[in-house]
């Protein structure tokens, strides 16, 4: 969880977050395209789909096909999202390294997201968590915990509430418990608070941070959870996701935007944003139309830009 | 410089920054109309506009009847910019209470934007701060010091030339010294170095932040100068501004998606977020179709949002 050696983990979530966020379905051979030119554009995490029904989420329909095509790009984490043990169990058997279930923090968000209760959450993780020690014990296992800052079914939600369910999945014995906020409700003061203690409560088992860009707080919030020396970061090509009824409102934060922010800062990320523009390409070949965010992209790198790897130490 | 009890001034730029940056001209009526909304929205400082030749900026040929006005609305600090001692005598003249004169770091921005070296510009203050002395001791006047980060023309900017800059600009005698991400080079880490610097050069005499969003950092930079003690933030509602060719990219941060941040992390700005909606339509009524910026105007307020001033201290 340390930032000292100024190395942080970008990890993509456009495939996953972003596709399952609008109507429309990307083919899996443009998928394939895109994250092939995410992974060469030295991205080394995408969560790539979700093991979800097809019935629910046609737009992961092809999440097998999707898997078998990332696993074959050297270097690369491949990582899914399952709603419970059965999504889990075919995406352990589809040979991904990292599964993400997220874990409603309020009761509210958590029936209606995969209605269940939490604690019947917290139960399906523990079987997880029992699958992959008797039978994947390299697969990594994340518990991500969704409206940690805030939720628009119950509004404020404490930060002890949010605590408490981070040590009741962490319990379980997941390799990691991270925050989302699912709906932009985190200010950076929070964001700050939250991490410290949920690093002092887990240690290396703490994990990264998932910011929408709902009100435009994503990275002042991304800023915060550096300081309190959080490492990963999730974010979306194109910022895809969220409410289609609040243009560019809602989706991830930007990869760009945030990688230029990252490097600008000191930190390497590994990734070259010129080649980004590539993966964008892809992306937007695969959804002809559907407007895609992002402030960097748009301005371009100022002059003498140098990436944090340019530079030796921070 | 203290934000200890917990007080952030939001000084609205966007009658002159946002205004001055797109070709269309608002009308004397309708710019008078937005400021009012903007007082009755809790602000308590507003750049209404430059003392420059209407020749060169025609949407500014009408300053003199828009200070005016402001000055008719209670408790509103009127400021105003101007680029030399020509402008900053009529501006004296027509009764504002603060005056700001742009200083660029570098020679190869003073020379573009003003056609001055950077030796003139500090002349041009130091007889701006003896008028000011002689006639209009209780004006305000600050230099707000241009590409203070980097510089679309010159690249890179030391920081020890910024602080360089801000020394001659400070020895002149004004009141203040502000700096300005002009076209979004600054980072969080550069801005939390260079105004913990200005604060020790200057003490109290240490200006605001001036952050344009042009590649989505700037409330990360916000978070960071915040930090460093800054409590006076410039921000213009709409994020006009910038480059025309790169839509929502270059403008001032926003000030609805500011005054968010800040009531979110504790900071009360006597801002309502809800009657600025009002001077948001007044703004587009001046400017039918052009396209406003903001996240949080889009988005709405989050459930159980609460003002600072509602919560009691930080």
């Amino acid at each position: 969880m340390s930032a000292s050696n100024g190395v942080v983990l970008v990890s993509e979530v456009g495939p996953r977050d972003g596709l399952q966020s609008i109507a429309r379905t990307m083919s899996t051979q443009n998928k394939c395209h895109w994250i092939r030119d995410l992974h060469a554009a030295g991205l080394r995490e995408i969560e790539v789909g979700s093991f979800v029904p097809a019935s629910l989420l046609p737009q992961m329909a092809d999440v097998k096909e999707v898997v078998q095509h990332a696993l074959s790009l050297p270097g690369l984490q491949v990582a899914v999202l399952v709603p419970n043990l059965r999504g889990a169990l075919a995406a352990f058997e589809a040979g991904v390294h990292k599964i993400t279930l997220p874990v409603s923090v309020t009761e509210a968000h958590s029936l209606a997201n995969v209605r269940k209760t939490r604690e019947q959450v917290i139960d399906e993780l523990r079987a997880i968590v029992a699958v992959k020690r008797e039978r994947f014990p390299t697969v990594m296992v994340e518990a991500g915990l969704s409206v940690a800052f805030g939720c628009t079914l119950a509004g404020r939600v404490e930060e002890a509430e949010t605590l408490r369910m981070s040590e009741l999945a962490a319990a379980t014995g997941v390799d990691e418990v991270g925050l989302s906020d699912t709906s932009g409700y985190a200010q950076p003061r929070q964001v700050y608070r939250l991490f410290r203690a949920l690093q002092s409560m887990l240690g290396d088992r703490c994990g990264g941070a998932h910011f929408h860009n709902t009100r435009g707080q994503g990275l002042a919030n991304v800023v915060a959870a550096l300081d309190a020396g959080v490492t990963t970061f999730d974010a979306s090509q194109g910022g895809l996701g969220g409410c289609p009824y609040a243009p560019g409102a809602s989706g991830n934060i930007v990869t760009e935007d945030l990688v230029f922010l990252l490097e600008s800062m000191g930190y390497d990320t590994g990734i070259d944003l010129l080649r980004m523009a590539d993966a964008r390409a892809s992306l937007q070949a695969g959804l002809v139309g559907e407007p895609l965010y992002g402030m960097v992209p748009e301005a371009g790198l100022p002059k003498d830009f140098r990436y944090a790897r340019e530079c030796g130490a921070l």
